[in-house]
């Protein structure tokens, strides 16, 4: 099999682009579109894909488990076979290099690996048995059908066309329309490719998997309110996600819409730990921030730091982002968002790199803001997707304290301190973020069971499930006890 | 301690009545109102009981397992104490008999020994603990805060000030406010009253229970769309759900709403189970159809019946309703919408006593439709609360089948048959109903590990979760990961 970029819709297994919008992939490292046409997909191709989605969802649900497992192991073998070609066109598409591009495909197919071995348990899907009176129970889960997933544009693989939304609905049974990110259109078709030649070779039904692309709002409203769709996944903006939430409550019969959205990471930097961890806590932090242009849900993008010593703090971070080269991001339309969001720090001290940068390429950027600015601040408690970050500058712990509890819900929370964490600290990051990280960065998400990656909103539209590890299988299934069996 | 009916709100432990509305409670039985005069709660006092409960969220969190332990064990110890005192009020104001009171009491005592044997586990919060690179990963539950409990009218022990959603989400660490059905107001209130007793016996902070009192729209209203509240569960009609989930979705910040709301529990009786068990069928659902006035959750309301011999069936289960006594309903308001329902089948085939029922009492009915006229009604496809069954006649299995696919989504699904239940049965149950039952009736739930009381809407909001035994607590718990602790 040799992967191609036609630039059309996959409606299951049938290749369509009779729409009339076409669109590119850009890139921003060498500040060009890319060659490639995609056709975003019509009213009538998206018809059939949900018509298609809906029709497989009970042939799916019962193929063997053992189907589904050769149909998961396929995919992860192709994606080994094909990895010089979706590693090039990751890139071309998103300016990302190339280790970065390798090291999310091996995650990528570890995730996948993850959703095999929960359904490779004996009796996976049951949760529990009991005998009442000489009536059985059994409680087990059954799939959702058909779920859709709208990729993200910051994780090519790992969010998207088989991430962990994708390969965990699919895992449980449920048939995927796949809403492709429009900035990556052509690897999200290559890895379709795949999908669809695994699920060929495992005899699946045609349907299980499509392949929608566009970035017309039509699509997201059309795909949430149709009464075919049982579940969605989404990872992007709050902006985004907000907007499918709204769409979804228009619905008579509502559905799980588990939307990760935006999250400012918050780090407390407590004033032992500038004694105790200084330069681990700058290299660290920095690397966070700046690397591949800060583009991830966990960087961390606000730092309360305690103390006298925060001047040192912020004099060794100064060093690192003043010497920083800029970074090209993965679309102008996240360049453009970057340099406007930023812009709107210039009140404040802002600690970059004063030479010029290139167009589409994002400087990292500190801004250093006192407890009473950030007070005041409206901008400061919202997410700059890109390498930025805020520094707040507090008289003591009740600062933070206060600091804290103004910033709603985020992905995690960080702690740098030598002290056992109190319990009040422990209280509000329980009820704010999915991870309470101490000592560490956010960043660098571990693909494992004991991972929640979640949060309070605005972070994740439902802070009781995860988008990584075992448990995000659980979004898409339903438990349904059998009695009397 | 005497239990008492004083009709006043109360805002953690203070005893308040400042408003102005006042209702009664009403017994159907003696067809007349109680004494006992009930103040609604006022504006001011809504806001201060919202304001307590979230004041005292944080240490409610932060007390001992052992002193959450105690207060449900104190609970169940004075339930007991006062069991005779609390049987009496439950039956005046219900109009159910003792027996089932009893019943329920004990019941209720049991489903608050789930949550204690949870959260008596070793480690319970722990999910999961994993070591990568070094670093310690620990997934464990936080609660999510205050917990709005909206309480049926038909369990007024089971589904209400202390049952399965007030239990569950102590048992997690949420203080309750609770919203009384006004139909049972005092034995509400004297349930209240052990409470707040056990809270005070095993030092709980006050605000961890209030008491709200009244039935106006705005009281829903305001708990519903108040940032204090982190989540709510209500078991009611479908028009009071939605109404709440409507509420819900104007909410900037979006909380879990779990709604138990109608069904039909649709049964299926397959020609074969006509010959093997007739007898035993009739027996148990008409039972089902009657007893209590069928003022349950999962009363059998739609009869499919399949072959020649349904019309021996039919006049089995007609000897026995045509000779039925009218039971008294739980409220006026409740008779009088069973009396408005039932009458819109008058235009088919109806099975009843034609004796003249006292005021306030239901006659167990059934209507008798042919499969054609059954396509035709939108009334056949809702449900009548009360002693009140629609049997549809099928020629054959495809018939069922057929209605089945047109029906949404209910608590339970019945199978009578002694073959094998087909793939395709399976599969559609599992999409649609919480629980699939083989040769029994839907009435009479076990509180046991692997009972799935949900279902899909409009039987539950979300059906992924359950509001019967231990999982029942997850819908008021967050995962969050411990990294590096």
């Amino acid at each position: 099999m040799q992967l191609s970029i036609t630039g059309a819709n996959y409606i299951g297994q049938k290749n369509s682009q009779s729409g009339s919008t076409t669109f590119k992939t850009f890139s921003c490292r060498s500040q060009k579109e890319n060659d490639a046409v995609f056709h975003s997909i019509s009213e009538d191709e998206l018809e059939e894909v949900l018509q298609k989605a809906a029709d497989c969802s009970q042939a799916y649900a019962l193929s063997s488990i053992e189907r589904r497992r050769q149909f998961l192991h396929e995919i992860i073998h192709l994606l080994e076979e094909h990895r010089t070609t979706l590693v090039h066109q990751f890139c071309e598409e998103s300016s990302l290099l190339v280790d970065r591009a390798d090291v999310e495909l091996t995650r990528t197919q570890k995730q996948i690996k993850t959703y095999i071995d929960v359904i490779s348990r004996e009796n996976w899907e049951v949760v529990s048995n009991e005998v009442v009176n000489g009536v059985s129970f059994e409680k087990k889960h059954f799939p959702l059908g058909a779920v859709v997933v709208f990729g993200a544009s910051n994780f090519p693989f790992a969010y998207s066309t088989i991430g962990g939304d994708v390969a965990s609905a699919l895992a449980a049974g449920n048939p995927v329309i796949y809403k492709a990110n429009p900035f990556h259109a052509g690897v999200s078709e290559m890895v379709t490719q795949i999908i669809l030649k695994a699920a060929k070779r495992a005899f699946l039904p045609d349907g299980v998997f499509s392949l929608v692309q566009g970035g017309d709002y039509w699509i997201g409203e059309k795909l949430l309110k149709d009464e075919r769709v049982k579940a969605v996944g989404f990872t992007g903006s709050v902006r985004g996600g907000v907007a499918l939430l709204n769409y979804a409550k228009e619905r008579t019969i509502p559905i799980p819409v588990f939307c990760e959205m935006g999250s400012l990471n918050p780090t407390f930097i407590f004033k032992d730990a500038l004694d105790s961890r200084m330069d681990e806590m700058v290299e660290k932090l920095a690397f966070a921030i700046k690397n591949d242009a800060g583009q991830f849900c966990t960087k961390p993008g606000l730092i309360f730091v305690e103390g006298e010593k925060a001047k040192t703090f912020i004099a060794k971070v100064q060093a690192e982002f003043e010497t920083a080269a800029a970074i090209p991001m993965l679309h102008p339309s996240i360049y453009e968002a970057y340099m406007r969001l930023s812009a709107t720090f210039e009140k404040y001290t802002i600690i970059q790199n004063p030479q010029e940068a290139l167009k589409y390429s994002a400087k990292p950027t500190l801004a250093v803001l006192s407890f009473e600015e950030f007070l005041a601040s409206k901008e400061a408690k919202e997410e700059v997707f890109g390498p930025f970050s805020v520094i707040v500058t507090c008289s003591d712990t009740n600062e933070m304290k206060q600091g804290a509890s103004i910033i709603g819900g985020h992905l995690t929370a960080s702690f740098w301190t030598e002290e056992t964490l109190s319990e009040e600290w422990l209280y509000w990051a329980g009820k704010s973020v999915g991870r309470i990280i101490r000592n560490g960065v956010p960043t660098g998400v571990e693909v494992i069971d004991s991972m929640h990656h979640g949060g309070n909103f605005p972070a994740t539209s439902d802070s009781r499930f995860t988008a990584v590890g075992k448990d995000a299988i659980y979004r898409f299934l339903q438990p349904v006890t059998l009695q009397g069996f």
